[in-house]
């Protein structure tokens, strides 16, 4: 497969990621009469379909990150060739816009726009951590033929127990600060989830190899294996 | 098989689909107390939980289209024979509004109806052209074993993300032309979906082969095969 | 498997059936502030929980009917002994009574009550045979290892898109005669319902041969064979 | 696999999903402005998401029993060790503080509080027992593959169709204790619900020997063998 096919699938895949995100949440915020529980759910039911779609319609080219840290984590691990992450990362980052941009253009609003919404606080910031820890620790440990279900029942969990809406996504954030809707967030507030997502994803590769520690790299390498069969 | 058999399916099939779509509408539009967005909701988790069904219990003997802009992709891929495309397509229309009639006998309605709400404008169309463009995508890279769910899925996350919430399928918008009622659509509001529709399919047929593009045929093949495993 | 314990199977599990779709429509309207599309949603979420897990926990014992009719039509098509008929649906129907009777202990209600909803006329017996029709193509075409998903998806569609929120189940009906609450069906309104049901049932078979249809025995054989691989 | 990574498994898990207990009860309530019904549907969906991704995570590691109830079942029929119960009991305890609190740090709360929601009564006993009767008797038959999935579907009906909306885990009473929000539970009731639970645990036992029961020991051991395959 090549490079440039991987690069069409991770932008295309990231930027229908965030016209499922930003757009079912302009929908449901028009809709639910200002009630946020009916709004935030049907958010959530419409993202829990469309990342197990679209994990499974692009897994088999890219691996269907979508996320600038599950990259950076893959990269680190071997399982991205180096030379491929900063590509890889432009793609979604322009991909997340675009997605904004097409909601846009769908619901007849300004298609250029910014967030005004702020998403900050230590809380905020444990919850984005606490977010991109457990996002990661599933990608690191689901069975194969499974990743797909497990994200998203992962992520429609996250949504309501964090108290940041879970995120979880570099580039999410990215996309989201072009639309000025329900699922937005002001560009000011970007910085702070981008590095509590960052934390999270580190805290999550040590907890997996705590959970997995092999006594000796002759076990790492099987259960490595078991794990794929 | 014989074309009978799957002419049958087609039909019985997309007539139950536009009952569930149209029926749910009808039921939750009743009990909804006019919160819009609840309404949808159970008029989505109703059409998610039916097509996976109608998939699985019509996909073995006519393929469980169900829906013309399918129908011709897959006759354009020599995947349906030519010559039962327009059969095909005449018993999924009939059938859609069969299950229009039908819903409107349980519902103590009129039988006979025809929808005056009215879907139009640039962006329902770029919605609708999104909409066709994911499920074509969708069908053609599903793996094996997962299209019905994955079409359920898609369609369940696209009834919010779109603007339109996702017809998707010209006889779903001619069944939906026979009700006037919460999925309706009035019948010149039609051809513009039906339109945006092709062209969305269209584009998902070229994007599916930029995204699969190989260098060779042998490759070509290869991967093919390798999809179906 | 002795029979003893396949009926202790389909009591245990009809009985539990019954509590939640009982139970849940209880708390639902306790809970829903009178929004009826509310408890129904919440209704349908807990059945079809429910139904899945009970189908595959009971399913390997007795089959799982849970069902007067399923049991018929499988006593008709020489999948259930012709004598273990009458003791499955009385099984059936103790435990479907049982199970109302613990969901009023769990509820401080009343344990020996009677419905006072009238469901009648001829839409809502259109809308069982419809959802009974439905319910026994779903069984008879559902692919192995699949039956316990689809079953529980279609019941969940069937809830909002039949216009009597889909009984189905003859047993399902008696057990419901015996709570006064949201799920209950007057006892005088019960004959229709079942009537209705085992016409549906019947379509289901006559139409479950037209889509088999094969030109001889052989052809049937390899083709009842092959969907069970 | 060492009794420590188990035992981090557990403790890690467990407070994973107390975290998701309490905190989506937390952001439902905040956000749902007094419909109780729309609350426990989000808090719903959220642990079954929550319940299906933990189970497949820690699964491989610990069992994912993220339950003393669970842990002393398996203890007894002699698949989880006995001297590992008191410790898998300490882990579950341990982490099911350690996410209440977590769960407070990420929504701005008082870290260390605790519940005065009174829950108690025979009903709420009784509908415990059954709670946890109902979710031993699905962990003990689930087919292997299928116990995360049947699992999370059954807490979802039993959220539901028990009036207590379904505790049935003596570590979650434990966390919720801590935890004066949604979904906790007054210190005072504890010992009510937990007794409950044990017997309910007990009576699954029971219950799950009848239905298997065999004629003889080695039909046992086939039948055992069987459902592993």
């Amino acid at each position: 497969m090549s490079l440039s096919r991987k690069l069409l699938a991770e932008g295309l895949g990231t930027a229908l990621l965030l016209a499922v995100v930003i757009g079912s949440g302009i929908m449901a915020e028009r809709l639910s009469g200002g009630n946020v529980a009916i709004a935030l759910l049907a958010n959530t039911l419409a993202t829990v379909g469309g990342l197990y779609v679209l994990i499974e319609v692009f897994g088999p080219i890219s691996g269907a990150h979508f996320n600038p840290a599950v990259s950076a984590v893959m990269a680190w691990r071997g399982e991205l060739p180096v030379g491929a992450l900063v590509p890889y990362i432009a793609a979604q980052l322009v991909g997340a816009m675009l997605g904004a941009w097409l909601v846009h253009a769908m619901f007849d609003m300004s298609i250029v726009q910014f967030s005004t919404k702020l998403r900050t606080g230590t809380g905020q910031w444990i919850a984005e951590g606490v977010a991109t820890f457990g996002l990661l620790l599933v990608i690191l440990r689901a069975p194969a033929g499974r990743v797909s279900a497990m994200v998203a029942a992962y992520i429609g969990a996250a949504y309501w127990f964090t108290a940041s809406t879970s995120f979880a996504n570099p580039a999410a954030v990215f996309g989201r600060m072009f639309s000025d809707s329900f699922a937005g967030i002001a560009p000011s507030s970007a910085p702070g989830f981008v590095g509590a997502q960052l934390i999270g994803a580190a805290v999550a590769v040590v907890v997996h190899q705590l959970l997995s520690a092999p006594a000796t790299a002759a076990e790492s390498t099987a259960a490595g294996e078991a794990r794929h069969v």
